[in-house]
């Protein structure tokens, strides 16, 4: 099941469209080719429809929202809408600015989005919810435990069948639905928060898992997830006793270009609810 | 005395505002995660106040400086004054253009610094000494060696004096100067200069450590500078036989992770002046 | 030949001045580094002549082209010009959009370019070719083999004589020419595709070969291309078994300061067409 969507991004090879933030670009770009899958980023409004017709999916990320970008956000969303390819958004720290509350409340009117992809904080903002924040990470009181999961799969649902879309809600437990299933997965390792950018790697290769597999986009976004948690597991075990952050971080990318379908199989732990 | 600064940063994770150069910015963003602290990049005017007031420290950096971000220096620093915020300044290659040298003035002019930190040339162009110039690194002949460390730390004590600020002038020695009190640190390895970015990376590291010691502002200055020296040291024995510089960068920040407080308060070597 | 070429680049570490693109600008700035040269990278229209002037050489990289600084690249150009220093242009990926090949077609009518790096796909762009098209990367159909090489480097022949320029059309095999005589080159290694930017890299690293070689551009522009293949070849080696395509291009950068002249003279393979 999971092995499937892997080999589909790495036979395609989709191209995928990328209106980012400046601080974790490159290891999009590099996340992108790991899994078998070319980055373009552009962001200027003279370009970004004809990018996106080029592309087979495209990932918005307001991780350094610019006034200058969100024209560009807006037409290469309508134009993916209009060609039938995926859009994803990242809404990177989305409680932390009106400016970016509101960009993001636009987007969502303007915009299909495929997948919304974002930690518990951002999630919860999205759906109305009150949320602690702290800046762009999940503030520590918003986890998701096995003793509150009932109620974090509920909420992603809920957000999931209001907006129409796939909802990934990625932390210690990731919660992956389109409001009728959902996938709870318990890979990753707590480490990974000292790494700057895997939430918008993720953002970036389940674009690229969506767009390859397009007849079934939740189990390639729940895949794209898995696989990303998998390999924080495996770079973890590479570095040993050496654990310094930007080296886990290199190798967890590393890890994506390495690891097989049948050990993605294995590898991802999930149950549905 | 070392060690509790860098404690004080582990127990508060303070949440940095960056206002900063796309070229090393996700080096900026992994250091803040290795020292204990969150980053948060933002830097349109339409939000960078609301960002500034939810972090403990703002970090002005004019590495690649545009037109477009100036007002939000402006709005987000007098924020950060009004709060009582620390506000730490990198005039990057200050000396190489008008446009830089120009906006560096308006800032000093308009928002009171807590900590200005830069290399030898730079910190020289602000004090209004003549410089050698060599874009946006520092000139060999600007060097502070053991022979003119008097005449350095004079300067860097005058530049404090007047521009009422603590001055981290980072170089062979590194001297940390309220005015007053002046420590002179000599850790560090002159391969630190081949890899992009580490004076940025103190900068965003030291606003970290003086937004966790609001009460002890020149030795968390002074704490940040001999950490990043030191793991310069330590990064350089980990490489062994295999130099290369990205890799020696990355051995860096992985340092800055593993450095204990009591590796720190032993490895720190420094004099007062 | 080839090393003379790198003792140049080492002994008169020019500065280079880059208007470049978010995604790869923290490579370009280490790879200068580990060449010996210096990097600036500054884009506002109201330091870049002042810029520039500072520097010797300047690099003009399409990567993510942004209105705000096409006058940038202008104007730095010319400036560059009217000095006499060498300029170089990436015109990565100039096919993906009307913005881009106009951007490019003005460029190349406004400033002189010293050299003209990109790959296959972008040459032929440049040259009025039909081209399969595929973002920013090269397409599979356009690669330059043992069978097409004489079409192709009739090709790079043409189109430096018709722009009066160096052409280093990068591939598979490498082909530099000023027109006239053709440097072909058989270093490199496959996986350095799955590795974001190291066409970035190696333009910026060519403008400081270039630079620091004014009476010798070909054969500089070749030095830069064939040391860029062989720290491919030399990296991968290094990684042994333990493939992954971010330590892999870290480790590209990183052999760059280690090859020793000797070691480049001896390591290059080429023929002269």
């Amino acid at each position: 099941m999971w092995k499937e969507r892997m080999e589909r991004v790495r036979e395609k090879k989709p191209l995928i469209h990328n209106i980012t933030n400046y601080v974790t670009a490159n290891a999009c770009a590099n996340i992108l080719l790991a899994c078998g899958a070319s980055p373009i980023m552009a962001d200027d409004p003279e370009e970004v429809e004809e990018i996106t017709a080029l592309c087979s999916g495209l990932n918005i990320n307001i991780g350094t929202l610019s006034s200058r970008t969100i024209p560009s956000m807006l037409a290469a969303g309508k134009k993916a809408n209009s060609l039938g390819s995926p859009v994803l958004l990242d809404p990177v720290g989305v409680g932390a600015s009106g400016f970016r509350k509101e960009t993001v409340e636009r987007l969502l009117k303007e915009i299909h989005f495929t997948v919304i992809r974002g930690n518990v904080s951002e999630i919860k903002i999205l759906a109305g919810s009150d949320v602690n924040l702290r800046g762009v990470d999940a503030d520590g009181a918003d986890r998701v435990t096995e003793e509150n999961l009932s109620q974090a799969v509920a909420l992603a649902k809920a957000c999931a069948a209001e907006k129409k879309t796939i909802v990934a809600m990625t932390g210690t437990i990731d919660i992956i639905t389109d409001g009728m299933t959902a996938y709870c997965i318990r890979n990753g390792h707590p480490s990974m928060g000292l790494v700057t950018g895997t939430g918008c790697q993720l953002s970036a290769m389940t674009t690229a898992y969506v767009a390859a597999n397009p007849e079934a986009a939740l189990e390639a976004a729940a895949a794209a997830t898995g696989l990303m948690g998998l390999c924080g597991e495996r770079a973890f075990r590479r570095m040993g006793n050496d654990f310094g952050n930007v080296t886990y971080g290199n190798y967890i990318i590393d890890e994506v270009c390495r690891v097989t379908p049948e050990e993605l199989e294995q590898g991802i732990r999930y149950e549905v609810r």
